[in-house]
């Protein structure tokens, strides 16, 4: 019987017959792969998410961890998984051989990490997180910081977090007050809290590197004097072996909607509740050059928005998948014109209405997807394309794709789980059947990492516009390539083709519009509206994109490719014209309305 | 300091400046109303739903009813809450003075619902379910079932249900099971199972009165078939004491994403627990003739779809409410263009893309809450104006308003909710707020009393067209009146007008074109677009019948109409374009998709 987590045949299909991660193996850096070894990594991953992810992700969620005050509990289960996951390998997939890692291309480890987002998103947090961390210690940590940090993560013993806002600073971090005084050994003391740490604390591995932003007093202000910090839950010897416990400890956790299977904590730096080596400050290593810190913090801030794009596609796919099996097997009502009551009930897929659900969540959850993938894809090109002019090209299209890649899963994906609910019917509603969770825990993801919002102000207000708009220029010059493919097929491939150019030229239109006047505030108005309509246009480009690799193969398998295409192309792409014209308006009703008659 | 429940100033609005609540004191129905008892019953609602069903919301959420194999156990703060309710009467508003009710105009009564409904969902259901099938019974009951079963409601002593739903037969009532079977004595033995029943069992209350659709064998096939039977929890005598317990009993409790506070369960009739009489079967009391049960539902499920819109705005209303006054106080970041970190951070509510969240949520809400109020309003015209076409007008006008009134909340203001967490930022999606229990509760909206894709059908393929249109051409003519009405007073209201006479325009082209075929698998191939377009239409409408009632006068609180109007009319109802555009195209992707490609 086929996953309801994810489809390997569709992902087959992405990798295979459209991104054509096969070539990556023939680039030095990826040339101990192979078509089989790519696949394997993907059965291991469907396998090792089935066999022990999925099976505790409802456990998960009605056992959210819990602090006692001194620890932090989390369910049994976790932990098991966690072991079967390094034990596997799966945890190292993405990390370089130099550390022990399996050095795969990363749009495959992508793929690969679907599987775990879709099966159990609590669970898997807690690698993927470490992942990020090693990934940045990598790009720009000592080689001594990566021998003692990032090889016990390649090793599944020690796990990683990202310690960035505090209660008076989320998307603010200009304003974070933790400071990082120095030592006189080379080492700094950090005082102050963080919030919203996932994987802040818990049991599950030997030590916890949290990579912690500060400030150095006496620097600049602003996120101009933010520093970047290992701060270890145990410090750690020359030899490797854990010492003495750091002055890092959890002040409580947050008890979530959803996403309730990663501990997420508040943090106290220096508090005083241990003093390594009898001094106060919870001890922290200084991550490349002072000052440096937000940038740093990017490299795993954009791949993390990128996860978060990943995560939600995911659970838009399982929804889809375990919506459309309920479906099948469900019988209700008579179709339209036939309700004699004597004839037997048929599956709800009969019902035109239940098919629309259906073809949405399709069409949202392998857009979302596809894109997603797309974008590894180019982090592989960034990292390993031969050609430095390909590399350039790939990084300029990662930077204006990536708040895209963020928050267009994160909107849609939550709409396709909500349209799982829906083909339930009451059922859908209950915690009884897997969607509602879904629902709950894809509803985080326009939140965290940067809010929807800012993501709109990220596109909009930076990487359409910076270096004159050579970002956006390459996007849409991408695209319009995909277009003169598509055109060259004719029939449908075609007139979806003229389409997406039109939508183009409305992007690149809108774009100018807005910032007609130059000044931020007017151009910035209406950036959501801006961003979501800019977000619908790349999907119908990624389903084009799949159009084309479809095209002449037969079969159900590419027949349903062609309908969720269908859909996109006449239900979704159309929302985008009053979005668009709204924007080239410039129309100020919000940005006019005074907060106080509210 | 204001509520952030409801807000007493704009139900006065709606009520008093727009509704003309107080012209119905002037109808003989009405005569012992007048402003100050009106207004006395909002304050009252208002007092009691802020100290006695608020404060255990979240309690309701986090202990939800428990079935112990015998008992169902609920917190005993819901029957403090409930004896509160009744004690002061507010139980009893909506009902007839003759069975010991207030008699108060239903619009009014809504209003008061608004307030427990924005306070605790789950609480208040128990009560307006009750009110429902008072209702019922006092439409179509015998005197003597009017006697012993709306008397005690009306008391507070007896709690109601609506049974409907079967495993089998949830959407298609054709296919209920349950039968009744003729005793004899005039009364009936019921056999079967119900499942969704809201309040199916609990010990709020002496008894519970359950309206019961069965089939009597024997009769015609399908709904025609459908007969409906009075079943209480415990038979009662002659003189009103409660006897022998019935044979009906809870099976189990459904466990919910929300709305956790009302039980739902399934319920077993004539399972052999209980013998009334030691004779086989749940003793049930046909209402009305046989065969005409599930007309007399519909009364009483019309109303409920209402009270779900009703609901739904509430929900979206205290989201908004909440969100708006975190927004006031949580400071963060700067303005654009100042983003000088020594300067202090600024309320959320400066950055435009908060407002835009705050606005959207206000146009969300108040439009929602206007619809439910004017179509409540209708209710009472139906049963109190004296003039017997403006009776027959008011019910045509109900009828096609009905699938809206309940389908626009639930889509809207779930919205409303999730922008009031993103508002909220990670706060909102923890449980230490509000919000994210308002947003799981009012998910279930679209689900039940008819999914959203009923309403569809209900709309395109029933009320626009049924005899020859007259309902739809109703409503236009009446939104068309308020479009003239607002086009004379010139400035920002005759540009709505404009905008919304074309809209109108689309309403019946689109309508026109759907059916153009006359096939209805056709016709009904887009009617979700149709229903989610015309319900953007129709909230348009009631944001212009707001703009004209709040015309010439100053102030905050009618700047702020106006500012939600002005972003409902720009950024909202442009969104119908392409939703009309696709219905009257006849776009076939959804139809002709077969399911065994998805």
């Amino acid at each position: 019987m086929a996953s309801t987590l994810l489809s390997a045949r569709d992902l087959s299909f992405m990798l295979h017959e459209w991104l054509d991660a096969e070539a990556l193996t023939k680039r030095p850096h990826y040339a101990d792969h192979s078509r089989e070894t790519l696949d394997g990594a993907l059965e291991l991953a469907e396998r090792v998410a089935t066999d022990h992810f999925a099976p505790h992700n409802k456990t998960n969620d009605a056992n959210e961890p819990r602090f006692d005050g001194e620890r932090v509990h989390v369910i049994p289960e976790v932990k098991r998984a966690l072991e079967v996951y390094a034990e596997t390998g799966l945890n190292a997939l993405g990390l370089p051989a130099s550390v022990g890692g399996g050095q795969l291309p990363h749009v495959v480890v992508s793929a690969c990490n679907a599987w775990f987002q879709a099966a159990n998103l609590g669970t898997s947090a807690y690698p993927f997180l470490t992942l990020g961390n090693a990934r940045l210690l990598l790009a720009h940590g000592s080689p001594e910081q990566v021998d003692t940090w990032v090889r016990p993560m390649a090793e599944g013993r020690f796990s990683g977090t990202m310690c960035l806002s505090e209660p008076q600073a989320g998307s603010s971090l200009a304003d974070i007050t933790t400071r990082a005084e120095e030592a006189g050994d080379g080492t700094y003391r950090i005082f102050g809290n963080k919030m919203w740490i996932s994987g802040g604390d818990h049991e599950l591995a030997e030590n916890i590197v949290h990579l912690v932003l500060a400030k150095i007093p006496g620097g600049p202000p602003g996120v101009k004097g933010i520093s970047l910090f290992v701060v270890p839950k145990y410090l750690v010897g020359p030899d490797g072996s854990l010492g003495e416990r750091n002055d890092v400890v959890p002040a409580g956790l947050n008890h979530k909607m959803g996403y309730r299977g990663t501990v997420n904590a508040l943090l106290n730096f220096g508090e005083g509740r241990h003093s390594p080596g009898g001094r106060p400050g919870a001890v922290g290593y200084l991550v490349g050059e002072p000052h440096q810190g937000l940038k740093y913090m990017f490299h795993m801030m954009n791949g993390a928005r990128i996860g978060v794009g990943a995560g939600a596609a995911a659970l838009g796919y399982t929804g889809y998948l375990k919506s459309l099996a309920y479906a099948r097997e469900r019988l209700q009502g008579r179709p339209l014109g036939a309700k004699d009551p004597a004839r037997p009930q048929v599956p709800i897929t009969e019902h035109t209405d239940v098919r629309r659900m259906l073809l949405a969540q399709k069409s949202y959850a392998e857009g979302a997807l596809a894109l997603v993938l797309y974008c590894s894809r180019l982090v592989d090109d960034t990292a390993s394309a031969e050609d430095p002019q390909v590399r350039e090209r790939a990084s300029l299209l990662l930077d204006v794709l990536t708040p895209i890649a963020k928050s267009w899963p994160s909107q849609w994906c939550l709409e396709a789980n909500s349209l799982a609910i829906q083909v339930h019917g009451g059922y859908g509603y209950t915690r009884e059947y897997d969607v509602e969770q879904h629902y709950r825990d894809n509803r985080l993801n326009p939140v965290h990492e940067g809010t929807h919002g800012i993501q709109a102000l990220d596109l909009l207000g930076r990487k359409a516009v910076q270096d004159g708009g050579r970002r956006l220029a390459l996007l849409l010059e991408t695209a319009r390539a995909t277009a003169d493919r598509a055109r060259a097929l004719g029939g449908e491939e075609a007139a979806c083709a003229e389409a997406l150019s039109a939508a183009l030229d409305r992007v690149a239109q809108t774009t100018a519009a807005a910032w007609a006047e130059g000044d931020p505030e007017t151009a910035l108005a209406n950036a959501t509206a801006y961003l979501e309509a800019t977000g619908h246009v790349v999907v119908a480009w990624m389903w084009l994109e799949q159009l084309v690799a479809a095209h002449g193969r037969e079969g159900r398998f590419y027949d349903g490719k062609r309908a969720a295409a269908a859909y996109f192309f006449r239900h979704e792409l159309p929302r985008t014209g009053p979005q668009f014209d709204l924007v080239a308006s410039g129309d100020r009703t919000v940005l006019d309305t005074p907060a106080d008659i509210l």
